[in-house]
């Protein structure tokens, strides 16, 4: 099954918002095995909007259209579609419930525009909104079938996941489908796994491997594509193997959703560790994307942010002539102020963040000089400088990700 | 002039990536008054991307296509439109050297392949790649004509910025040209302020008025569209003014680059005070923020997280027994907790968070509780109670933006 997606919208032709419904829809039709060949934006406009489906009709079994289903005169979607068919538009009786009781349970009235949102395509499957008022529609057509689709992505997306991919299911069945697998490295670039393993991922056809970059990490996507679900853990099985056999050093997880700091606070709480921390260059970043983690609070306690020298010494108690003596950015300050913040919070481990996260130079070290300090209850501190590159958050950012692989390593013996 | 954007890439039909680059040239071509009617995106196919190439041919006066310039063999843009156009690609000496210098000065060897990325359209004007070895073109033919872009945007920013909007500048003038001004608002919800601007919003034609929900904020994009640089401004402050008469209350700032945390950092600065923090929902992220802003140092010495009892107690000298009296996540202890951090960085204000992140509730309280507290060295301390909704980062961010709002409130005495 062919398919295509069409966006209708003149702010995403101007640049004002950017079409991740598309990519959300691809990914979902991916899973059903169902290959999509196009993605098309068109404004709100009849005319090129009516062009589109006739070229729609003529290349795509499926054709998925989203937005244009609010209650003004732009949001024209519906009714294009419903000349392009010769069929009318009805009103759902029961989008018109929900609205009513959306609108009874609000100050705002209901406006009369509001009832073009409850009306759906004659003959069609109409699609309740669960986190909107615009109702969806699944049409099979005699060649082509369609689906409309609300534009804001917090209605389309439960729309497509629990209205129209189950149909699809139903009407279509769920061909080869596609597997991924998402391993997650850090510590090493994305040129250089590639160049690393470039004849794998040239030659791998079945499971394909698709390498992507994120801010100081590299994620791998493996995707095989089988008829169950047994023979897609096979075949990811053996290519992870091969891609570990290289890169093992640097893999630290699996998983879209998962994150270094998840791994870390599972790996603390696993081991019953806790950890503090002193910072001053990251300004608490380090500590919050720990807490990002729920259930974060059995493994820390609370730390410090210290910014300038003196909240160094009066919180950190650090003595003052140490600081003149080495700099406030020196390897012997990031050590003194792990140590210090992990006596005062009385835990396992504490991390300390130290550097220039600029835009101009401190104490003569340049722009994007860090250093980062592991202290241990049980071993020595240990200490880690960086030059990291481009800009102040991406600094900050670096060493946030730096002090957390540190801390995970340290945890491992690594 | 009319435009369109071909985007090609299988990895975008998977749903693997989001196309960002339409939205990013769209944008650019906007504020050269250029139109764009469509967007589309194909895959490594040489077959479907000719086919779009003689519909885009009918249709539009310019086609921006990014993407496929790789040194692999699936990258086969530059050779279906050179196919296309009836002409030969040819190599550039100067890409060429600038290849040779990033090889010469790396271990990776070049290999053969990458030739394919330095051979750019004859007869086309090529577009130096600051960022990359992928060289791009501007092709002017008699009808139609055609830029030439790489996929990551890392290069294709840079390349479409500073080598491909100057030469339309040059070679087709600039004409009636969009100007945008970008107003935020914080503590007034989307559906509120289209609400109460609806009016205004489906009359205005010339500024047009675009508003866009970003977490915990508004902000009002106004665009107008005029020949000249004093008529937009002209245009934009009436329209400014009468949105302002309504939502004044609401509004902090310009600029799609400002930020509230920017915003509170400037007032800190402008009325010579500084700013400390307690922070146990938010683990430090309101202090993270505030550093986000260069120069923060002069304004925030530093602060403390306190996510356990223990460190309210330990670090912040907070009497036991009153957590026992009122709870942690309560009023008195975020006011408390305020003071005592005041006190201890000595600064002129200090901002406290005390709540329930959730998923679980605490002491009985609901997830989504909130206590923010705001000590003042002159006055009293400010204490709000909030109930957040939606997951646990969503309760810490909207946090972490009311604290910044209630500082700014505090420091203009609002």
């Amino acid at each position: 099954m062919k398919a295509e997606i069409i966006a209708v919208g003149t702010e995403l032709l101007l640049g004002q918002v950017v079409n991740t419904n598309a990519t959300f829809i691809s990914e979902g039709l991916a899973d059903l095995g169902i290959e999509v060949y196009y993605h098309t934006v068109v404004g709100d406009n009849p005319k090129r909007l009516e062009e589109l489906l006739v070229l729609a009709d003529s290349r795509s079994d499926l054709i998925v259209l989203c937005g244009g289903l609010g209650p003004t005169d732009d949001d024209l979607t519906k009714n294009v579609l419903a000349d392009h068919l010769g069929i009318q538009l009805v009103r759902n009786q029961a989008a018109l419930d929900h609205m009513n009781e959306f609108f009874g349970s609000r100050d705002r009235p209901m406006t009369p525009n509001n009832i073009r949102q409850i009306e759906t395509l004659e003959g069609g499957i109409p699609l309740p909104n669960r986190t909107g008022l615009a109702i969806g529609s699944l049409y099979l057509g005699e060649k082509n079938n369609y689906i409309i689709l609300p534009g804001p992505p917090s209605e389309l997306k439960p729309m497509f996941s629990e209205q129209a991919a189950p149909l699809l299911v139903e009407k279509f069945g769920v061909h080869e489908k596609l597997t991924s697998r998402v391993l997650r490295f850090y510590g090493i670039g994305e040129s250089q796994i590639v160049t690393d393993l470039a004849e794998m991922i040239e030659n791998q056809t079945n499971p394909t491997i698709a390498p992507y970059a994120k801010p100081n990490e590299v994620t791998l996507r493996i995707t095989a594509k089988t008829e169950d679900d047994a023979s897609a853990k096979t075949l990811l099985d053996q290519v992870e193997a091969e891609i570990l056999a290289v890169e093992g050093e640097y893999f630290y997880g699996y998983g879209d959703d998962n994150s270094l700091e998840e791994t870390v606070v599972n790996l603390l709480k696993e081991h019953q560790k806790s950890v503090t921390a002193a910072e001053s260059l990251t300004a608490g970043a380090f500590q919050a994307r720990l807490a990002d983690v729920p259930g974060v609070s059995e493994v820390f306690p609370g730390g410090f942010v210290t910014y300038s020298n003196e909240t160094k010494e009066n919180f950190l108690g650090i003595d003052s002539t140490l600081i003149e003596e080495y700099g406030v950015v020196s390897k012997e300050i990031a050590g003194v102020m792990a140590e210090k913040a992990r006596e005062l919070a009385n835990t396992d481990y504490a991390v300390a963040f130290t550097g220039v996260a600029g835009p101009d130079p401190l104490e003569g070290q340049p722009k994007g000089t860090v250093f980062i300090a592991v202290a241990q209850k049980d071993g020595e501190t240990v200490i880690e400088q960086k030059a990291f590159s481009r800009d102040r958050a991406y600094i900050r950012q670096s060493s946030v990700m730096k002090g957390l692989d540190m801390l995970r390593r340290a945890i491992l013996n690594k």
